[in-house]
């Protein structure tokens, strides 16, 4: 078990103990609708921490989007989507701040701060910011990319979270929070830290596979969304890719498509998918798939039935994006303000 | 003539002729108290261009120097000082907006989108930023400096100033603001541009070298601030380098520092360098030396007498900020409106 691992389960039972002590901030790139990878890979997670009692910060970082050509198009839309998506399984705004990068200047305003304790080259060095390099479709990285890090630390740092679910893969973003704030502290602090240094929180997303057995992802069009009715949904996964092995088994391994399938009808009926598997014998990938049809269309109804009340009335989303934001808001607004005392710079 | 001086001079002609029509951003980091170079470079120039009746704003970019270690020890000292240098040579607050950084939440929201529209590419070969990291003091360029010229096209953009004054030295500066409008205006304009694309105005500052002969510097000690008495003034002026030939002439390529000596005195007394030395013929350096602490002295007296009635009064600075903060705000503010409007950045 890593460090980080070991760590994780350290907050998890003090999470249990004494979830008040905790804020969480949490987020995403406001790119379209969420999917059924999204929902028991991180939607599921902040559902749970919410229940447990712990505040949690939702932040739409339509910051982060400005340079992708299709959420560009329409951000209003894509944030009013990803609103109804975290709604409709369950986030209730009054217990979870939901808030968008540009309604809080405080939170951009750390920016400038943040980007002088970070050098270049630890900008350069991070994973997601040479990832997007790599697979950068403008032939050139723009200066917002290459600045994320410090970015996200504004986030993070902004709301004064404790803690921040994360996948492996993102540790190293979170370390370079940890590194901002630590540096804030050592020249600016006297003493008394001004900033917390957030944990990370460890959480394994179940790993679905998309329809045609790669990841899933939306571009792909390999993906059920969330939103999708239960006509789609059958569309989709009778159409996924098996095998010719009429006997199904769990075998992520041997038989990936088969037992992330599997996994799907397990996760949403709360049981193994080897118990999923068993009932199903040897009756083959269609009546798999009439399962797993069943089982995601009973367990969204609900959602999908609150997704259609919330998108009827958009007085209320607004309403709560803007009371999200003026809680954001002032929670940075403190934050900037003890931020620019202990540099003093405040005239 | 260069097509940037070419433009300059019409423009110079238009701002006589309609000088309403120009809003112009100049502005200073922050590091300390101006000397006679930033008089006669800079200061004399605004002043010149306030007097012709150009709206002007006047920046105080505290920003840009928070990795300065000097300037980080007293900031708010450092920002009085350079507001009481411009209250002092006759820069008017009520007709002048003066303003810091950390105070114009809009503006420093305005980098964001703005560094979406640079390259990290052309972030590093802007010179200013080159010439930094191959003088940088610290082992490593801090992501503050990295992103400066998109920072300072946020400064200028943010009041939609026309007209920047610059030195040759400045332009490509300037050229990357003119960069980052023009791309805001084609993606998000729909036809008409949201943001002005600036003008340099070009200004030649005087050759004034420092009392050692070097460059003019506040950190080499070889520097008149404009806030010296008449004896310090005297003291520095008295010490200043010259050559062992008796006749003083004006000879700036074969004898640099008596013709700086002449430069200044003639600035002071507003005359011609070539008059004051034939004033003085053979007399010989001393003699020059008394002529230019004269000059100088006489010339900065009401400077120092106004600078002495503003710093006694620290509730008027204040309150001259404060307000000079208000309508860098409400103009940052409108900015940062039609930017997120242009943007479909509002829900």
């Amino acid at each position: 078990m890593s460090a980080a691992r070991a760590r994780s389960a350290v907050l998890e039972r003090e999470i249990r103990e004494n979830p008040g002590r905790f804020r969480v901030l949490t987020g995403d790139r406001p790119t379209g609708r969420l999917h059924l990878g999204h929902y028991f890979g991180t939607l599921h997670n902040r559902l749970r921490l919410q229940r447990l009692g712990v505040e949690m910060f939702v932040l739409i970082a339509e910051y982060q989007v400005l340079t992708d050509r299709d959420a560009a198009d329409d951000p209003a839309g894509h944030v009013e989507e990803l609103m109804l998506d975290h709604l409709a399984v369950g986030m209730d705004p009054a217990r979870t701040t939901i808030f968008t990068h540009s309604a809080v200047p405080a939170l951009n305003q750390l920016l400038l701060p943040f980007l002088s304790l970070v050098s270049v080259a630890e900008l350069g060095r991070n994973p997601t910011v040479k990832d997007e390099i790599a697979h950068a479709r403008q032939s050139s990285v723009s200066g917002l990319m290459f600045t994320y890090p410090a970015h996200q630390a504004a986030d993070i740092l902004s709301c004064k979270a404790d803690l921040v679910p994360v996948g492996q893969d993102q540790l190293p973003h979170l370390e370079l929070t940890r590194t901002i704030a630590r540096r804030f502290n050592d020249r600016y602090g006297a003493g008394s830290p001004v900033l917390p240094r957030p944990d990370a929180l460890l959480s394994d997303a179940p790993l679905l596979l998309g329809t045609d057995g790669t990841k899933m992802s939306k571009s792909r069009g390999n993906a059920v969304a969330l939103a999708a009715g239960p006509d789609e949904t059958a569309r989709l996964i009778k159409a996924a890719r098996t095998d010719a092995e009429r006997h199904i088994a769990y075998d992520p391994a041997g038989r990936p498509e088969v037992s992330s399938l599997l996994l799907l009808a397990a996760l949403c009926q709360g049981r193994t998918p080897q118990e999923v598997a068993a009932e199903i014998g040897s009756a083959g990938a269609a009546a798999l798939k009439r399962v797993v049809v069943e089982a995601v269309n009973e367990h969204l109804a609900p959602i999908r039935a609150r997704r259609r009340e919330y998108a009827r009335d958009r007085g209320l989303l607004r309403r709560i994006l803007r009371e999200g934001n003026e809680r954001a808001t002032a929670v940075a607004d403190d934050t900037l303000a003890e931020v620019r005392v202990a540099m003093k710079n405040h005239h």
